[in-house]
């Protein structure tokens, strides 16, 4: 019998934060593909195979992925979910090891440098850094260490049968990723949609006050606004925009058709459900 | 003789982009003061250790860095100036090492995959994960190593007397981040002045449109604009707006004080040069 299963590919190693936020969001048992680069995301969506890609877009820290942007631009896939994920670290060793027989502590050093408090109060412990965090847990249980421990995920612990020492040893706790679901087919309407768009106007004074009063006049909701300048044109800017409502829905049509009255360049990358799942997730499952 | 130089405190090891940055922005010989985190920043400039501290705040390809304006509105420090710098790695290696005899290539892991492309290139080479660029310059050097390179920055080849085998190898070249100059004194005024603002209102309908009419209506251009969502107040953004003027200036008074009439929370975060240098730089220098 054919896996029907859903294929989903994502950036990054096994168990990448993009991983964990694509079986959140899809519920259902999925098969997610590991892809080296974001390119590589959208390549496998567009030529079928993957039926969906994940990409994160923003950070709660660190902002706005501008890099995947530019790739929604340049690629013709429509933004058809969303799911954020809160960013959390865990200190997994082998079952047994107590966490004063660690002295070595293997991580991607972006992961360490998140948990440096933590690290802090172990003062005899050594930090190394490594490729990427699950690869960390899956070396020390391949070679049995007992003298090790790795940060990682949750689900890195789960699934390689590992026992987290410590949970939650971020620094800071407040750090969420906001992930797109992109696909090459709309998706339908529902309750509580938005749609995300992407503009550029010349920077006449009053033009971004002009462009949003499209909206405004209509009482529609904005709930992301974003200016990026572009480089080697002084004054001129592209802007990501957040609204709630449908494409199908005849008042955001209109308040696009109106902002494409001053506007020199607009696309619309896609109408979702906001902060839920695709309203076709699971389609292909039984 | 006391040294006299200005101490710039930044967040990294020695040659961080940060430190480039800061050396690049006041061109007179300074002092940097390299920190572990953006916390001991502006805790160095808040207590005089350090005169200024430099932070980045927004990359080309990866958005705005929200941490630092969480730091911007927690401290009472001052910006008064900013610096752009593009982020440029080179392959580097100790003097008559050819390419060809490189078997190793140490770099921080976020080097290492900007220069993914470059790295395809020499299938024979091992690319090794290490916790700073020029830490791995070093190490290198100390270690005499004949069949190993390094990815870093031009500073750390030159300050360590290290050979560039290939320049700009990284996959992107279009890669700039804008950094910001702190300081607990504001900046005076001069031509071509920028403000930067964070506030936030409650997000009833048009509340954007009215918060940018107080800028329309007197002409005033708006250089940046971003919504970041409050977590945990759904509804409640903040509002991070960079505008053509300086604070000195009547009509931007007269536009912030119309804005306090419809925001929650308004902060003025400093006027300065924008894009060039601080109105007061070298002035410790003889």
């Amino acid at each position: 019998m054919a896996d029907k299963r859903i294929t989903i590919a994502f950036q990054g190693a096994s168990y990448a934060f993009s991983e964990i936020a694509a079986r959140n969001h899809f519920r259902l048992p999925v098969h997610t593909f590991p892809r080296r680069t974001f390119e590589e995301v959208f390549a496998a969506v567009q030529d079928g195979t993957a039926r969906y890609g994940i990409i994160p877009i923003e950070n709660s820290l660190t902002g706005s992925i501008h890099r995947n942007y530019d790739l929604l631009l340049e690629n013709d896939l429509k933004i058809v979910g969303e799911q954020f994920l809160r960013i959390e670290q865990h200190l997994i060793a082998n079952p047994g090891v107590p966490i004063d027989k660690v002295r070595v502590i293997y991580s991607h050093p972006q992961a360490l440098e998140q948990c440096r408090a933590f690290l802090s109060t172990l003062p005899d412990v050594e930090p190394v850094a490594s490729y990427d965090t699950a690869g960390s847990v899956r070396m020390i249980r391949d070679e049995r260490r007992r003298d090790a421990a790795a940060i990682a995920s949750r689900l890195a612990a789960e699934d390689y049968g590992m026992n987290i020492l410590r949970s939650e040893i971020e620094d800071i706790p407040e750090n969420y990723t906001r992930f797109l679901i992109i696909s090459p087919q709309d998706s339908g309407r529902s309750d509580g949609d938005k749609t995300s768009i992407v503009f550029s106007m010349k920077n006449i004074p009053g033009a971004l006050f002009k462009s949003l009063s499209v909206f405004a006049l209509r009482d529609i909701d904005l709930l992301k606004i974003e200016s990026r300048p572009l480089r080697g044109k002084p004054w001129a800017y592209i802007f990501y925009l957040d609204f709630v409502g449908h494409m199908g829905q005849k008042q955001c049509i209109n308040a696009i058709r109106h902002l494409q009255e001053i506007t020199t360049f607009l696309k619309v990358l896609g109408s979702y459900v906001a902060g839920g799942g695709t309203d076709n997730k699971g389609e292909e499952n039984e």
